[in-house]
Order: structure tokens, then C-alpha cells, then sequence
């Protein structure tokens, strides 16, 4: 019995990094069409959605019957919920992809804004973040899943660059309005793909060390 | 034990919709603030914030108490596990609500624009959705749900129209562009409350029926 949970849990733990790469990837493309201008690539990111969103119901409903047929207690309970919850900051993580594919295909349809601003270095660092926040739940590492925690206010203060940048911008050429507009969702969107990997990164803490440092209930120690 | 389980399970729900309670509340008064142009109430969605924060770590705990003290199965297994993902969805509103406070305070400390286009009547719709989708949690009301769904097509195309209008607007008068800036944001951000009742609507469903009705899998029944 004993035996069976343990390799029922492995199957589940990777059944969470398998979602975890369709994430990476999917966010991956949705950045490299923008940033170099390939809008072939955003049919993938599509498709990667899809699987992303069946990942999730499939990994909940494995969590729902190994709490079921094993009622797993204390370290291996909290593991188990821990992923219930990381599936779906990887399933939003997946519909913020989506987003970005959606207004870097807008914005890739009408005229370039001369620079990116801070978008390539924003989506560089989330990148590093999602990659982080599941290498962080492989390992069980606790030290770097508190890294990730600090970077979010990095990604944060490139935002808020990048907002008043292009704010600046379209007042300087109204006939921009449209093009600033798509990067500053695209920029609001990889904020909220860092915010998502943050929260993957109290929920490893979590499952780790069973404290609770959302909401900064503990995040002093 | 059966009847301190049903005990538990009734504790956790009247915690759930004590904290659904405090997201109504706080999405409520962020609107209400915009709309009436009373930034006194924007310190109130802060504080109901901490509380929903507060409030959603107590009902995770207990749920991995009851998990782990109960082991429930089947319906009751759902209901909690319901429960986990539906707190999440609340969080999340709180977090919205704060976005909306946030644009709402800058937006109000400018010079207004006009009129707010489509936003009251979009802010409206998606305040009934909040309420019906606790609604239909608490009376595990599986047409309710259903017509939150539907609810959610209209919430997005006026948001679709309130982008248009803000745009036109910006390109007009740009010295207007922070200040539409500041309502697309606010529009967007109603639209994701509207998301997240949605997926409450879809954990009701889920709860009630045992259908996963998410992604669509099972959406033409």
C-alpha cells in the first residue's frame, strides 16, 4: 500500500512538471513571436492551451482520487494539495500566454513601435521565474523558491517602467495609441505570469516546510 | 464521527461565504468609489483585502485539517476540494478589487473623463455575478451556475466596447491618455472578477454533479 502511494505521487509530480514544460514552452513562444516578429509561432502557443487546460483536469482529478484512495496525511497531504494549487497557477500561466499571443498578433499587424522598452528583459526574468518556481517544487528547494519571491518586485519595477514609457509615448504620437496599448497589456501580462510562478513558490515553501508565507504571514523569517 | 464531520464541512462553508462576503463587499465599494468619486472608501478595500487574505489561508488550513482529519470521500471529497479552488477564486477577486482601487485612486485624482462609457453597466453585471455564483454555491444550485457562464460572454463584449471607445478617446484628445489608461485597466480587471466567478460557477458544477465542465470538456450537455 505504502508502496503503491509513493509511485502513484511520483506519477503525479510528473504529471505536474510535464504541464509545467507545456507552460514554459507556451509561454516561451508567445514571447519569441514577439520579439522576433513571428506570428507562425502563435498558432503553437493556441495549441499549447489546449493541452495546458486538459493538463489541469487531469492532474486535479489525479489529486482527487489519490486523496481519495490513499488519504494521505500531514508532509504528503500538504504535497498533494500544494500541487491541486500549482496546477492552477500553471493553467492561468497557460491563459496569460494566450493573452500575450493574442496582442503580440495585433500588435505585429500594425507598424512597430520603434523599441521594446523594457519588455525583452521583463519577459527574460519571468521566464527565469517560471523556469525557477518548477525546478523549486522538483527539488524541494526551499532557498530558491525564496529567490523567486524577490525577483517579483523586479518584474514589478520594469512594469512599472514600461507603463509610464508607453504612456509617454502615445502622448508624444497619437497615431501609436494602439501599438503602446498592446505592449502595455502584453507587459501587464507577463506581471501577472511572474505573480503566478510567486505563487508557486509559497505553495513549494508550503508543501516544504509546512508554513504558510502567502499574504506575508511569515515571510519576516 | 459522521455527525462531526457534517459539523466541520457546515464550519468551512460558512467560512467560505463569510469570506465571499468580504470580496463583495470590497469589489462593491471599489466601484462605488469610482462611480460616486468618494475616495474615502478606497482605504476600506484595502483593509477588506488583508482580511480576505486572512480569510483564505484559514479556509485552506481547514481544509487540510478536514482532509486530513476525515478523509471524506466522494461528494464530500468534491465539496472540499470545491471549496480549496473556490477560495482561490475569491482571493484573487480581493486582489482585483485592489487593482481597481488602485486605478480608481489615480483616475479620481485627474481630471475626469466625460462620461465612464460602458463601465457602470459592466461593474453591475459582474457584482450579480459574484452574487450568484456564492448563491449558487450555497444552495448548490446547478442552473444558477450555468447562467453565470453565460453572463460571463456579455461581461467580456462590453469590455471588447469599452476598449474601443477608450481607444478613439485617447486618439482624440491625448491629453485624456492616463486617465483612459486608467479605466481600461479598471475594465479589465472587472473582467477578470468576471472570470473568476466563472470559475467558481464551474467548481459549483463540478461539486454538485461531478462533471468537470471546465475548458469545455463537457459544455454541450
Amino acid at each position: 500500500m505504502h508502496r503503491h502511494f509513493e509511485d502513484e505521487l511520483n506519477n503525479l509530480k510528473e504529471q505536474l512538471l510535464k504541464m509545467g514544460s507545456h507552460v514554459e514552452s507556451s509561454v516561451g513562444l508567445a514571447i519569441k513571436a514577439l520579439l522576433e516578429n513571428k506570428t507562425s509561432l502563435l498558432k503553437e502557443v493556441h495549441d499549447l492551451e489546449q493541452k495546458i487546460n486538459r493538463d489541469h483536469m487531469e492532474v486535479d482529478e489525479a489529486c482527487v482520487q489519490l486523496l481519495a484512495r490513499q488519504s494521505p496525511l500531514a508532509a504528503d497531504l500538504r504535497l498533494v494539495i500544494a500541487i491541486l494549487k500549482i496546477s492552477t497557477d500553471l493553467e492561468r500561466m497557460g491563459d496569460q500566454a494566450e493573452n500575450i499571443a493574442f496582442n503580440a498578433k495585433e500588435y505585429l499587424a500594425g507598424k512597430p513601435i520603434k523599441q521594446l522598452i523594457d519588455i525583452p528583459s521583463m519577459a527574460e526574468k519571468v521566464q527565469v521565474m517560471v523556469k525557477e518556481a518548477l525546478d523549486a517544487f522538483l527539488r524541494k528547494d526551499r532557498e530558491l523558491a525564496k529567490k523567486i519571491l524577490e525577483k517579483d518586485d523586479e518584474v514589478d519595477a520594469l512594469k512599472d517602467k514600461v507603463f509610464h514609457d508607453l504612456i509617454e509615448r502615445m502622448a508624444q504620437a497619437p497615431d501609436q495609441i494602439e501599438q503602446a496599448l498592446n505592449l502595455i497589456l502584453i507587459a501587464r501580462n507577463l506581471e501577472r505570469i511572474g505573480d503566478h510562478a510567486t505563487n508557486i513558490a509559497e505553495d513549494v515553501i508550503f508543501a516544504v516546510t509546512g508554513d504558510d508565507i502567502r499574504h506575508g504571514s511569515n515571510i519576516e523569517e
